[in-house]
């Protein structure tokens, strides 16, 4: 069967969106590793690479309205655009907080380190990586049992980030020579935690794809700490 | 001339962003008031009303989805929908940080309270709310150049975050008392900071609707403190 240039056109832009999410989990990844380094030049790279990240949003929303307008597609079809769309700026913002990361890098000068808070801060960046690459591989193939599942695994995050945020505000007050690092990390773990709470956006994107409804997985999302 | 039925629908469409809008206001305001005046009771308002700025959202994402599979609208009134599904997230994402913000109030427990940071904070929660309510007015009368004009007075926010970021630390370092209390301010300006973000996201879909160009208004918009 051949076919349509619909379908080529959808197959192309799910392509797209992939590849976004795969550049944005390395820009996570990245930043978050030059973070720990004091790598400088690593956190220069992630946030000149942001421009491509924002270039595949422009992309995606111009695709996907072109292909509303001039196709008209209806019930699955469209929702499929829809999500696109709204999915992209999720993306985007994740990428933007790998960005925020990439800063926190920057200003950081020699500062002195608490190095059980940075172990735990990469442990933090690995389950969150893992789940923004794990909902890529939900959304491509529409998989909404592992969408769901994805979405639950935000729960470890957000109990990580408390976690961090005690030891923070402990190191902070024991030890004044830490409050500037010690802001720092809670501000990169919080930037891990909303790009977690991202990623269930997008597990909700996909349940709203499989089944046209719109839910909210993770009620609790701007969890308390 | 009669009004058509799209045209009435958009109208209305039009009103629910508005009052969606409307209803962030007031949660990022009240939010503010509750952590300033330790009024749980407020606090927990803010909390409960945010179910009904998440359904302003879902009803405004059916009835664009709708309009566009019923009446499939191109070029001018197609652009205007997207903007209704894509900008409707900002909103969202900005209650979901009224709340946060309230949650921050609810962990607070009597700690050492800087006063002139809290002032500073106060200030900060004017400056971000009026932001939200002229880019409303701008909004509901696609007006471009007014759009521009608030994303600019995003600069002026983020200065007053990088202030109280300094004035946190300062206190912190010397107070080992205020840490809790410190970390704190520092997270309800960092949502503070954010919403600003949202409400220039807000701005480019206002541009987008008048020009058709998806357009960057602030390159620096996670700004460096």
């Amino acid at each position: 069967m051949l076919r349509t240039q619909f379908e080529e056109d959808l197959k192309n832009l799910h392509e797209q969106f992939y590849k976004m999410g795969r550049e944005v989990s390395i820009a996570i990844n990245n930043s978050v590793k030059a973070f720990i380094d004091h790598d400088k030049e690593l956190a220069l790279e992630v946030i000149e690479h942001d421009a491509d990240i924002n270039n595949y949003e422009v992309s995606l929303e111009k695709k996907s309205f072109e292909m509303i307008a001039l196709q008209q597609p209806v019930t699955t079809d469209l929702r499929t655009l829809v999500t696109v769309l709204k999915a992209s700026s999720d993306l985007e913002r994740m990428g933007d907080h790998a960005v925020s990361i990439a800063k926190s890098t920057i200003r950081v000068k020699g500062s002195k380190r608490v190095l059980e808070i940075e172990e735990d801060i990469e442990q933090m960046a690995g389950m969150v990586t893992e789940m923004v690459d794990d909902v890529l591989d939900a959304y491509v193939i529409t998989d909404e049992k592992k969408a769901k599942d994805v979405a639950k695994s935000d729960t470890a995050v957000n109990q990580q980030f408390s976690s961090i945020y005690k030891k923070c505000i402990d190191a902070m007050k024991e030890n004044p020579e830490t409050v500037v690092v010690g802001a720092d990390y809670l501000q990169v773990a919080g930037y891990l935690e909303r790009i977690g709470d991202y990623v269930t956006n997008i597990c909700e994107w996909i349940v709203y794809l499989k089944t046209g409804k719109i839910s909210e997985l993770n009620s609790n999302r701007t969890e308390e700490i």
